[in-house]
């Protein structure tokens, strides 16, 4: 048996965004891309990564049930886990020589599959459930306010089977099989603890969250991600993303509330939708990315400005209108979707949308009014059925030697 | 309106491989890998492209019930599919200005997600399912005989939600947005004539088809495609991949018959299962993809070798050993299939495996035998269950000029 690892193939410690060797792929349809593909990302710092990190290309969300009763279990789940994470962040295995270089009469430590790929800018972001804060962890009176139970949104379809969670981890890599790896061991790792209570695959980031990144597109066609917060605004995200000493419970400082939603598109219907209704329904233009009425993608979004004949140029019920800071008394909230594709409906369409993603200092004031005046009023709904929801708080980061339970069981 | 079309971002023919200009990305979390994304293979020639083609990293795949009963009509569509077909591998929008350059009063005639993405070395292959030929078109007597109805294998646990369809569209891509949005533009070119069946999304390819490239691994952590026949091996093509005028019907000459099985792996299993164990099952070393009792990946598989204890250093019921040619008298096939995760089962478990795909010549005499070999022998059988199932006859490359109906309508 060959002791190929992903330790000697790529033998580096996740300090700083180091580029790693290249992938074992040669010519030009080969896997990797030296330049991104093997970038590593740090899993320490004050803040988790995986939020203001540019958003990776793909993503494997997951979100499990707590399956033991036992505190202790849970809490020593959190640290093995820390560690399993931090190794394959690093574009490690899981465990050390866990693949094929341990025992033959055991069960490999590893599943293999990432054995040969670079760490992929792979990152892991934990999130705790609001039902995790119910009592069987003696966590009830740790559970912060601002972790709410969201509440019915109009026009919610929600699954049970693709909502709710005691604990998330969001992987994000610019190699899916990396992300799925990823996830996977650490479903495995907690065998007999936890169990996946659901996990959404997103093939292609519909944000940046960074200006080094350009737009991509979402399947209604357009540019997503322009007016986000991009991790460049480090005042804006104290005010709009990261929980503040004196927010709520202390625990939280340095961290924020994940919400998750799975919306379906209903693309077939969309399709059939004239262009200038589909950029009035988004207000922006479909090419460009402008905001309608002006000229490019980046002009500001005037939500004054009026045609010769006095209309809105951006409609009333445009989704950035209802959408905008503005709108909300300067409201904004890091967003970080992914767009999907699960098969298809059963009804002659594809079942296809985008996995909302986005942070937040407080849902309260952030996403829970957003969402509410767009499930009212967004044109845009009509194509839309948001069919999961999930809401986590993610404490902050892992300093060294700390692992991700250490704020929350103190 | 900014008139951006891949056309004008992307302006090129799609002759020869040719490497197109760089994603409109920057930064090196960008979505463009310059060297490779942009490729471009080329629609047309002897053979369809997406068989021999070294296998892109991303798939979606797509089954169609035709809901027309009108031949002409099925035809024409063909012909309308092979034009968005061709452009769409090329770079292009699906019609000539169809996202943001046509009348704004009027629905998009492309999607527009795909906009500012190159070609990503997109190929579309066309399969017609035995249900075709029932009678609803005319095509009884066109019927091949190799086009076989699969017959019942053991363990088999089909879905026919999963299973099945008139008609399929394999794509590839190196960027998955590009090939979701090649099946939807087809979809939506087909509306009120084809439905979506199902379909199903790939993320990692687990076939090489090309000794230019690095042996990928499946979800068992094992190199897959390594003894798998190659794009450089034409003279075994032509035996076991490429229909050979007398064949059967001549419409058929220069095709191959493609079988889709999906297949769940039970990766929870299979993951407490000893590495000494696995290796025997697939009867190769799992670091190195060495046959078991060789040293290296490529080299040759010897069914004979005996250790000193005079046990098979292949098990009897090795994977391997049961699917070798030398165990179905010099048969072979071109697999190309592509790993999948499809969220998770309800039970706590992924649902993960692999979309197995196979080209034959004749799968009476490939894929047949060799399937009901493993399904009664195989010791991976246990971790397996195949979900999903179907069998498309695809017809030669398109001709200058030709389009993806003529050799079967005529
Ligand atoms: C499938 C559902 C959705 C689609 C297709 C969609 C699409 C878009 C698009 C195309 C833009 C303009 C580009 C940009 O600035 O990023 C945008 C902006 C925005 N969206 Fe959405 N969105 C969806 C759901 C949501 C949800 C659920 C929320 C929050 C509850 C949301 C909040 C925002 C915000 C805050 C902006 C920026 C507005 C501004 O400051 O100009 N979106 N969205
Ligand atoms: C999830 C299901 C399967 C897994 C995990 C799997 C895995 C593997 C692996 C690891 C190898 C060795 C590397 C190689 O030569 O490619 C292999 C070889 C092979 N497999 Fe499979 N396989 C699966 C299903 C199938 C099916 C359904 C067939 C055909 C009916 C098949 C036919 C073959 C053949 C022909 C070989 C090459 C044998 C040789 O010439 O040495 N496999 N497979």
């Amino acid at each position: 048996m060959t002791g190929v690892s992903r330790r000697r193939l790529f033998g580096m410690t996740g300090a700083g965004v180091a580029i790693a060797g290249t992938a074992a792929g040669t010519g030009y349809f080969a896997a990797s891309r030296p330049d991104e593909t093997a970038a590593t990302v740090p899993f320490r710092g004050p803040h988790q990564a995986g939020i203001t990190t540019p958003a990776q290309d793909r993503m494997h969300f997951v979100a499990f049930d707590v399956t033991t009763t036992d505190r202790a279990e849970l809490a020593a789940l959190l640290r093995d886990w820390t560690q399993a994470a931090e190794r394959m962040t690093a574009g490690l295995e899981a465990i050390e020589n866990g693949a094929v270089g341990g025992r033959t009469e055991a069960p490999p430590g590893d599943t293999g599959e990432a054995l040969d790929l670079p760490a992929s800018a792979l990152t892991l972001t934990i999130g705790f459930g609001p039902s995790l804060f119910d009592g069987r962890f003696g966590l009830g009176d740790r559970r912060p306010a601002a972790l709410l139970d969201l509440p019915h949104f109009p026009a919610d379809n929600l699954d049970p089977a693709r909502s709710s969670g005691d604990l998330c981890v969001q992987a994000c890599a610019n190699d899916p099989q990396v992300a799925v790896h990823a996830v996977r061991n650490l479903a495995r790792i907690g065998f007999g603890k936890v169990a996946v209570r659901w996990s959404q695959l997103g093939f292609g980031r519909t944000s940046t969250t960074s200006r080094a990144q350009s737009t991509p597109r979402n399947l209604f066609g357009f540019k997503d991600g322009t007016n986000n917060l991009k991790a460049e605004d480090t005042a804006e995200l104290d005010r709009h993303v990261w929980v503040q000493p004196g927010d709520g419970p202390e625990w939280m400082s340095g961290g924020t509330y994940l919400v998750a939603r799975r919306i379906r598109m209903h693309i077939e219907t969309w399709d059939r939708t004239s262009l200038a209704e589909q950029e009035a329904i988004v207000g922006r233009a479909k090419g460009s990315g402008a905001p309608n009425g002006a000229a490019e993608e980046f002009d500001p979004v005037d939500l004054q400005a009026r045609s010769p004949d006095g209309e809105f140029r951006i409609a009333a019920d445009a989704h950035i209108r209802l959408a905008a800071p503005a709108t909300h008394g300067g409201v904004r909230m890091l967003r970080r979707g992914y767009n999907f594709t699960d098969g298809s409906d059963g009804l002659g369409r594809l079942d296809a949308g985008l996995f909302f993603v986005c942070f937040n200092r407080d849902p309260r004031t952030q996403f829970v009014p957003v969402q509410r005046m767009l499930s009212k009023k967004d044109a845009m709904m009509e194509y839309l059925e948001h069919t999961g929801s999930a809401i986590f708080a993610c404490p902050p980061g892992v300093p060294p030697g700390g692992h991700w339970g250490d704020s929350l069981f103190g």
